[in-house]
């Protein structure tokens, strides 16, 4: 068996019976709460704090809930997004955490590599769970988009998988590519502006295309990421109504996809300008599922770091 | 019996047995409180959360011990007051929260009937309960107040009460005025400038002044509103002063009332605008009586909407 | 025995047993937790709201531990730090406060003595802990401070303790002072830059330096406070390296003190302003271990001002 993970900043080189077990557990405790279970207290008298140097209430939330649902206490250390904590700074934080004894820290920062850093940091037996850094890596994000896909289509050797929109900044994009490559998806395919596509070099598994329609052809997924509109400068094209004719979805792409392909989108949506309001809401679309599955997924990781 | 609230977004069209059966439970609780319980579990393993769109640490901070005693988590949901989420936003959000399985949703918003908006695009079994939206409703505010009043005049069909101030754009003005008018009070004076006095047929049960010193004649209770001092300018008045000499509560005024008259007031106050100090911490002042009220009527609603 | 606390506002004038049972007490939790207690619940069904008018997330998060350790509910009442809520407004929010049954308010305000005159305008049995008022006091961490000295000498009558750095404008140093004389510590040195020294007449007992090297010659203890960079217009010195010449911490000055001397900072430290690297990060710092006795001190003052 894989050894088990006492910290958790990206899927990178994750063994495949890791992800799967954490999947399988995130399937076990949905199922749990399916038949009435409200709260379990497998992490009762832990603590875990929310480090958040960028502002999402949402990820936030989604760990609040699974880390109280296992039982555990959670503080929301909010220094003000603001702050640009890092170097010595940081880890003066991350010790004086350390020495009030708390088990696991949840960070998100803008930096690529901040969540590594204070691994590499830490003095004591403190878990720390990535929930976003930079461009780089989204590993619970990762973790519940591959979990949505299994529910709908285990066979991942038969599946092609299209991440559509801002690749090259987003670290959703990366973590879903981990994770599927991975997990052996047949084929990945990126596709977006060629100022917001990753260098060539970056994925060399993945196909890249800048058509959207040529992309989406006979896929069985496709993310759609949501599009900073600071990024709109960056891109050759003179508004959000060109970006959608381009790279939104709408049911006429849609249509091009494979049969009954799964609608995801790591949200909140921009209606309108990367994915059509009824596409979003239509019978296809998988993003709130996405959503339920984030906590139960949390719920895992926590448990997977935590538990003794 | 009437059927159990699933959500509480107005008293307006609220049966006089519902409305009783929440006093009759607050009662209950307040009961349970003085004889030492410290708190329930009647909630364990729901969560409540706190959808504040306007700052209201009061309100907020009621609610969530209101939750607490009855054994529920909270969280609060900070979306940042410059949000002015509605609409699709808004649902979304919604759809979001739902997908965390929340069991319910407490939401504050400045546009009136957000809470019916959300009620109306709840695809799950989430309660939502209103904290206040717009200037049309603030359902557990005029329940404390009802409550309050009922403790100490019970017999409702012989009061008369006395709200003034800027009734036109109050919620708690409208809440009250449904609550104690299903409650069958005798008579209800509403008081205020011209300019924040609302339409006659907007409340044609009650008796509408001008002049304080003859609405307060003779009352039972009286409802001091708090001055927003943005409504200054509407008023044809110079300063706050001059408000306070035609629409402040003192004592020479509280003594045209009647006999033990209560004096109300949903605060935060502002002393020497609406009510004279030595009024507000006088022996006739019910307003700390309210706020402790409103943690019971709080407890008694969450139990009502969430309890199996 | 002295008598149980209702209230901690300062240290000043509290007999030495109060102050030794509280450390004792911290011990002895510290002990327990060492042994594997998570969570007590001797303060189940209490509730303890933070009321910070600046912003502290340390002070603040180490409170909320220590409650939560306790078995308390935790409330953050944030009225924003841009209120300047005193007086009347600040009353009116205690007794709001009071009103909804709470336990215990942990407070901070810029306003020395707020405390205090919250203790003496309280109508209920609401306990009143002060996390630091002005440059008054700071109990909790004169306690805490105190308390590390004493794990590693405890024969206070043979100590001499430096206080370094802005002593003027210092809650901490001030509750610093009154815990360390009440313990009977041989000597007290203070010393910093002439425009932030008290006056020599506030601390009789105390000798007052204005050269460091001399300052630090043969002591046990060494506590560097935090330079607020406001300061620094008020002191003959062109530029923080020039304060970090006369006042900083660093090796050459440390091997000045007595073998084995303590390296003490309250927190967040400024690297190579008022002490240098090396020396936060030494064999001889017990920084972390400040913070981490924090959190023992906070839960034992808590079960001091709460237990039945």
């Amino acid at each position: 068996m894989s050894p088990r993970l006492r910290h958790l900043t990206t899927l990178e080189n994750l063994p495949r019976e890791t992800i799967e077990r954490l999947l399988d557990r995130a399937e076990a405790l949905r199922d749990a709460c399916a038949h009435g279970t409200r709260k379990l207290d497998v992490l009762a008298g832990r603590t875990v704090l929310n480090l958040f140097f960028e502002p999402s209430t949402r990820t936030r939330t989604s760990f609040e809930l699974a880390a109280r649902r296992l039982g555990a206490d959670v503080i929301n250390f909010d220094l003000g997004f603001s702050s640009t904590s890092k170097g010595e700074e940081l880890f003066d934080t991350l010790h004086t955490l350390e020495a009030m004894h708390l088990d696991a820290i949840v960070v998100r920062h803008k930096l690529s590599g901040t969540p590594d850093e204070l691994v590499r940091h830490a003095m004591s037996g403190v878990s720390v769970i990535n929930a976003g850094d930079g461009n780089r890596a989204h590993p619970t994000q990762g973790l519940l988009d591959v979990l949505t896909i299994r529910q709908h289509r285990p066979d991942f050797d038969n599946l092609t998988v299209l991440i559509c929109g801002d690749i090259k900044h987003s670290r959703v994009a990366r973590s879903d590519i981990h994770a599927l490559h991975t997990l052996g998806i047949r084929q990945i395919r990126l596709c977006g502006p060629a100022a917001l596509m990753p260098a060539a070099e970056e994925f060399p598994h993945c196909r890249l295309f800048d058509d959207f329609d040529a992309a989406i052809e006979g896929v069985d997924a496709v993310i759609m990421l949501r599009l900073q509109k600071e990024r709109m400068v960056a891109i050759d094209l003179p508004d959000e109504a060109a970006y959608f004719a381009r790279y939104g979805l709408d049911q006429r792409r849609l249509a091009r996809a494979g049969k009954g392909c799964l609608v995801m989108h790591p949200g909140p949506i921009n209606r309108g300008i990367e994915i059509a309001p009824d596409v979003a809401d239509g019978a296809q679309s998988r993003i709130l599922e996405q959503v339920g599955n984030g906590v139960f997924v949390r719920m895992a990781v926590l448990n997977e770091v935590l538990a003794r």
